[in-house]
């Protein structure tokens, strides 16, 4: 899974049908200490994530995998939104 | 699922025949304001996008789960066309 | 999918016994102009296609979904030949 | 497979219900000698590593091969705990 | 399939139990020269490939495609060795 941040939403109105109602959220890739870098990306929410949360994401045919993804086409799942990372002893993030 | 810019068309008379009558359209991912970068790639159209839409792409075996889809060898779909992207409170992106 | 010119041909004696019989082609990821770029990487071909050519390739499960890959070890598949390319309304390739 | 070393834990109350229990480890892959490049990226583990070893993990769909990932939304597993690596005739790595 | 040289072996006492008696070939892509570059990945052996041969290795769900590999949590088989490579009429690889 990637660490990522949400950073933004996505509206489509003409979309595959098993996407009716599905949150599409923009988001990044970021480091342990929860800094972003690379291009974004947009995910399928299915833990009610907001904009700022520090989230795993899980790519491929893992994203469809939970309830809300199901036979759906969508390669990028937003699966637990994260308290707290630690890394060598240290906490590298801790939400706010 | 990747943000893309739909740029152009392939038309290739030797295919898979479960390809037949699919529209093959030529993408390239941007950011999140629609800027495209890196190299282009090939996606099955979906949701009638269209030249200059930005859309979103779904890869790997999650292609596969719309109905024109299904069953056939492709690696990326289009299954939404782009109406808007918000990031941090800002319209990054509108469809005009 | 990729855009990719065939460049070359592997032998391998030993191999997978479910290979028997398959044209394992080199290829190298195109522009949207068929000037290659990057590793070469190995693609089963399924449509008859021949060293100089402009192809699309399908990679992961998807590249099992042809008559020749099915439950096959393969990520890598040809399923089409590109006759042409047109982007924002310029032949960028075209089959010689 | 990825040659990786365990460098933290994540901490995720809000999470998919399959992922209840389950041990949520940073890792960043390595080279041969086990020294860490790149991202930071979370493997579920199914081998009770620990923070310092090196291990293995297996992405996509291969990631829900373990009886702790079946039809679960991850994907990454640590499937294995590296005690030494051998190259060109040289130990590179030897767990301590 | 990408082309790659195997370089090293994998010792690993705690495992997945569908991965015992299997060979963890360490490997490192390569051109069409047999030329490595790039960072070393591990992948299960399908074909008694040897240190020193240049191989194809097949990746994601498709690496599960071999007798030895049926549902296992691995993401990467070697499942052929070559012989030669041809690129542009030339024999860029022959092996020894």
């Amino acid at each position: 899974m990637l660490i990522a941040k949400v950073i933004g939403t996505t509206v489509a109105t003409i979309k595959d049908e098993k996407l009716l109602g599905r949150k599409l959220l923009i988001v990044r890739q970021t480091d342990e200490r929860g800094v972003p870098s690379g291009k974004p990306f947009v995910a399928i929410d299915s833990v009610d994530a907001g904009i700022g949360d520090l989230v795993l994401t899980a790519a491929g045919s893992s994203a469809r995998q939970t309830t809300v993804t199901k036979d759906t086409p969508v390669d990028a799942v937003i699966m637990a939104v994260i308290d707290s990372l630690e890394v060598e002893g240290e906490m590298t993030f801790v939400k706010s």
